[in-house]
C-alpha cells in the first residue's frame, strides 16, 4: 500500500494536486478551484481488492480520477476536485467492508475501530502500525461543501458486455440479504434405512435450493444464490442429519427483496414440515438498496450521450463505496464493461477503448458541472 | 482389544472351548465334536466398531456365539463349533473392511497387508506390533470341512422394529455402488450475475439430488443416498462453479442396482447439458449382492418358527462378515431388532427379550443341524 501511495501520490502532484493520506489510510489529492471557497467534487474508488483477484477492481476508478484531473492540464474549475484512493473496501482483514469511505462519510465508529483481525489485532492497532492516528480519524470526514461523489468502476457482471456497450450509468445499488438456513433431520445408515423412514436433511435442502432458483428466475430483477452447502456428518454411506446452506438475495426494491426472503422462508418451512425436518434461520445482513442521486445520474447520462452512445442505466448488484458516500452527499457511478463479466479473478479485464470513453465522459461531466456552477 | 480377548477367551474356556488368536487377530474358540473328524460350524461376528458408536454392533454376535456354546453345558454335538470374534470389520484404520473374515475366507492378500494407515504404518506392521506373524496369516483360513457360517447381528435399521418383530432371517446382503459426481459450471459474483447468465453447479446438483431421491422412492427395494455435498468456492456471495456430491446406491438385485446407477448418470448428464455444466464421475465401489445359503436360511426359518413367531425374511442393506464368509462356505444371518433403527451411535440398543429369543433360535438351529447329521 505504501508503494501504491507513493506511485499515485507522485502522479497526483504532477497533475497539480496537493496530496495527503488521512488517518483512515485514504490517499487524497486536492485540486483546488479557480477561486478559494468553491465547493468540492469527490471522485474516487478503492485501492484494495480480494486475494487472487484481477488488476482493475477498485484501482481503475482511482487511476481514472487522477487521469481526469491530469487531462484538465492545470486548468482550474469553479469547484475543487478531490481524488480519493480508499484504503479498504473489501473487508478482507476485519470482516467489515468500506472502511475508507466510512471515514469520509463519518460513519467509522469506535466499535469498528475495536474489531480484530484473525491475529487478534484491532483496526485501531493496524492504523497505528501504519503510522497513522486512529484517534484523529474524524479529520478524514469530508467537508460540508460537497457537490457530490463520482465513482468509476468495472461492472463486475456481464450486462454491458452482453449488450455490446462500453459504459453504463448506475441507477441503484441494490439491497442485500444474507442468511444461513439449517435443515435438521436424523443421521441414518444409508444401507439399512428404507426411503420412507428417512429424515434426510440433504434431500430437503436440495428441494429448497431448486425453489430458490425458480423464484429468482420468475421474479424480474431478483438474484438469489445458494453458494455454500454443508452436509453433516458428510459421509457417503450415511443419510445426512444436518444440512446448512447459505442464501444471498438482492433486488433494487427493498420490498421485493423482503418479499422474496419471506417466500423462501415459507418454502423452507413447508418443505421441512412435509419431510419431518426442523429448520433454523440466521440472518447475517439485511442492507437496504441505495439510489444514486437523480441530478448527478441525469448529468452523467448527458455526458455519455455526448459520445453518441446510448446512456444505458443499470443497477449494481455489488456494493460500492458510492453506497456509503450516498449517506453524506449526492453520489453517482459510471460502470465500465467487464469482458465476459469476469471479476475477482486473475482474468478480470477492461478494454482500452472503454477506458478512453470513460475519460471522455468524465471530462464532459466536469464541463457540464462547471457550466452549471459558473 | 487385548482386554476383550482376555475376557471373552476366559469365558470361551469355561464353556469348554480351546482358545487361540490367529495371525489376523481373530479370537477363535473351538468346541470339538462328540467324535473326532466331524465337520465344523462357524459362528461369529466382529469385535470392533466405528468411533463414537454403540455397545452392540458386532460384539453382540460374538457374545451370542459363546453363550450358545455355554448353553450346551459341555454336551457335544456331531459337529465342532468354532466361535469367532473377528478382529476388524469396519475398515476404520486401513480404509478396507472385513480384514478378519477375509483371513478366514483366504482372501486377505499381500496388497491388503501392504495398505497403510493415516500414520503410514502398514497392516503387516500393525499385525507384527500386536505380536502376531503376518507371514503366517494363511494359517487363519478356515478348514475345508465347514458345515457353514452363522452370524447373529443387530439389524441396524428400522424394519423389524416397525413390524414389531424381535428377529429376522437375512435373505440377501444387498450390493452397493459408491460414486462421486462433480458438476462444473463457472464461479460468478452472486450480486452482478443475472440468473440467465449463470452456470450454477449447486443448482444443478440440487436438481439431481431430488432426482436421486425420487427414483429411489419409486423403485421397490432401492435405496439411494447423497450424504456428502461440497460447493466450491463455497462463499455466500459467489455462485459456485463446482459442486461435488456422493452417491450410494443399494439393491438386492445387481441388475436393478446397475440400472438405477445408469438412470442417475443419465439424469445428471441431461441436467448438466441443459444448464451448460460439465459432469464427471468417479466410481469407488461396485460390489455385487450376496445371497445367503438357501438350505441354512430354511433351517434358520424353521428354528425361528419353533418359537411360535413368524420367520420374517429381510435383506441386509449393510455389509457383514457373512458376505465375505459366503465365498468360502454356506452362510446365514439372524438379525435382532434395533429399537428405532439406531446404530453406529451411542443410543444403539437391543432388547433383552430379543437376545433370549436369539439364543433359543440358535439352540433350535443347532439341534436341527445335529439331527440332520447324526
Amino acid at each position: 500500500m505504501r508503494d501504491v501511495h507513493a506511485y499515485l501520490g507522485a502522479w497526483m502532484q504532477r497533475a497539480g494536486m496537493s496530496v495527503r493520506v488521512d488517518n483512515a489510510g485514504n490517499l487524497r489529492g486536492l485540486y483546488v478551484a479557480s477561486s478559494p471557497g468553491g465547493p468540492t467534487l469527490y471522485i474516487g474508488s478503492h485501492l484494495d481488492t480480494v486475494p487472487n483477484a484481477g488488476a482493475f477492481d477498485g484501482v481503475l476508478g482511482v487511476v481514472l480520477a487522477i487521469a481526469l484531473v491530469e487531462l484538465l492540464r492545470q486548468r482550474r474549475l469553479p469547484f475543487s476536485i478531490e481524488a480519493i484512493g480508499f484504503s479498504e473496501e473489501e473487508g478482507v482483514r476485519f470482516g467489515v467492508p468500506f472502511i475508507g469511505s466510512r471515514a469520509l462519510a463519518g460513519t467509522l465508529d469506535a466499535d469498528l475501530l475495536a474489531r480484530t483481525d484473525a491475529q487478534g489485532r484491532s483496526m485501531a492497532d493496524a492504523i497505528r502500525e501504519y503510522g497513522l492516528d486512529p484517534s484523529r480519524i474524524g479529520d478524514a470526514r469530508s467537508g460540508d461543501d460537497a457537490l457530490g461523489y463520482l465513482e468509476f468502476h468495472i461492472e463486475q457482471g456481464p450486462v454491458l458486455d452482453d449488450l455490446g456497450l462500453p459504459l453504463g450509468v448506475v441507477n441503484t445499488i441494490v439491497g442485500q440479504s444474507r442468511l444461513t438456513v439449517t435443515f435438521t433431520g436424523s443421521t441414518n445408515h444409508a444401507g439399512t434405512t428404507p426411503m420412507h423412514a428417512r429424515r434426510d436433511a440433504v434431500a430437503g435442502a436440495a428441494e429448497w435450493i431448486t425453489a430458490v432458483e425458480t423464484l429468482a428466475q420468475r421474479t424480474p430483477g431478483l438474484v438469489a444464490t445458494v453458494g455454500r452447502v454443508l452436509a453433516q456428518p458428510g459421509a457417503t454411506n450415511a443419510v445426512a442429519g444436518v444440512c446448512e446452506a447459505s442464501l444471498d438475495v438482492r433486488h433494487a426494491s427493498d420490498e421485493a427483496r423482503a418479499a422474496a426472503v419471506e417466500t423462501l422462508r415459507h418454502a423452507a418451512a413447508q418443505i421441512a414440515s412435509r419431510r419431518h425436518l426442523r429448520v433454523h434461520w440466521d440472518t447475517h445482513l439485511d442492507q437496504g438498496s441505495v439510489a444514486m442521486a437523480p441530478a448527478l445520474v441525469a448529468r452523467l447520462e448527458r455526458a455519455v450521450e455526448t459520445l453518441g452512445a446510448p446512456a444505458r442505466r443499470l443497477d449494481s448488484g455489488a456494493g460500492h463505496d458510492a453506497m456509503i458516500m450516498a449517506a453524506r452527499m449526492p453520489a453517482a457511478m459510471l460502470f465500465l464493461r467487464s469482458p465476459r463479466g469476469i471479476s475477482h479473478h486473475p482474468d478480470e479485464a477492461v478494454i482500452e477503448g472503454d477506458v478512453a470513453a470513460a475519460l471522455a465522459v468524465g471530462l464532459a461531466f466536469l464541463e457540464d458541472l462547471a457550466g452549471a456552477i459558473t
